[in-house]
């Protein structure tokens, strides 16, 4: 089962962010965890291999569930650990291995593409506190078809298509 | 690959734990996640069947790589997921499905015999604050080989055999 880490860093009311070319979709940077890793230092590695920026101190606001299903039948599972930071160190990359990063105003981020799951993901690490539990079930063309999201103190947010 | 959420109910100083039938072993009732779960919907579910009591608002306090190795090989490695709760609702088992339940004083709980990674994740939470961090190794006879924890605001654990 993947596994896959990330953080968003914000600086002044920008994340930076990071435009991957296959959908044109943009993401907080992050990836895969590898074998023997704990979920702070894999989030700590991959940061800096897309970035080159190492954050400090980063915070575990999220754990997902991600389901892949065909036909109500799960095709893939993966689990998605999502961080916070707010301080980084080190000189941002001028070009990512794996897109285009970009500091982006904390407002502009509801209109920037993405998975639709994500949007409810910064809108939980960027304007609220706490932790965040869900479930995102998505097709195979990545079109969301519901989700189950639980943060502490706060009721339970459900969508299916 | 396995994920495994578990959780360490206390009230007025006492733990609720779980002795495994197969070595004798202490452990937080938990369980195996299944397709789709939250981690809190998975330790919820699971803390319900082994010990009958509904936990209310489980708080995230672990997150764990265990590896399995033989002779320098990841032979298995899975996710555990440390939940603690101070309120559950509900009438306790008589008989927990997974093997002996009982009340334990948290002073107690470092004479339990269990696995040897397993102290650490008592220590911290039932005696600090915050999320804890780490991965544990052991060999196939569930000896401790290795760990590395990092928590917030605390120096890194390490220990090697």
């Amino acid at each position: 089962m993947q596994r896959v880490t990330n953080c968003i860093l914000t600086k002044n009311d920008q994340v930076l962010m990071l435009k991957k070319p296959s959908r044109g979709w943009w993401v907080a940077p992050g990836g895969k965890m590898e074998l023997r890793e704990s979920i702070v230092e894999s989030v700590t590695r991959e940061f800096k291999e897309e970035t080159g920026i190492s954050i400090n101190h980063p915070q575990l606001r999220g754990i997902f569930t991600i389901v892949i299903e065909d036909q109500g039948k799960v095709i893939n599972e993966w689990m998605m650990f999502t961080f916070q930071a707010t301080n980084g160190s080190g000189t941002m990359l001028p070009q990512s291995p794996e897109g285009e990063l970009a500091w982006k105003s904390v407002e502009e981020i509801s209109q920037l593409p993405m998975a639709v799951g994500d949007y409810q993901i910064f809108e939980h690490v960027l304007h609220k506190n706490g932790l965040i539990y869900g479930t995102f079930t998505y097709n195979g063309n990545l079109d969301l078809l519901s989700y189950r999201l639980e943060a502490e103190g706060e009721p339970i947010k459900q969508f299916k298509v």
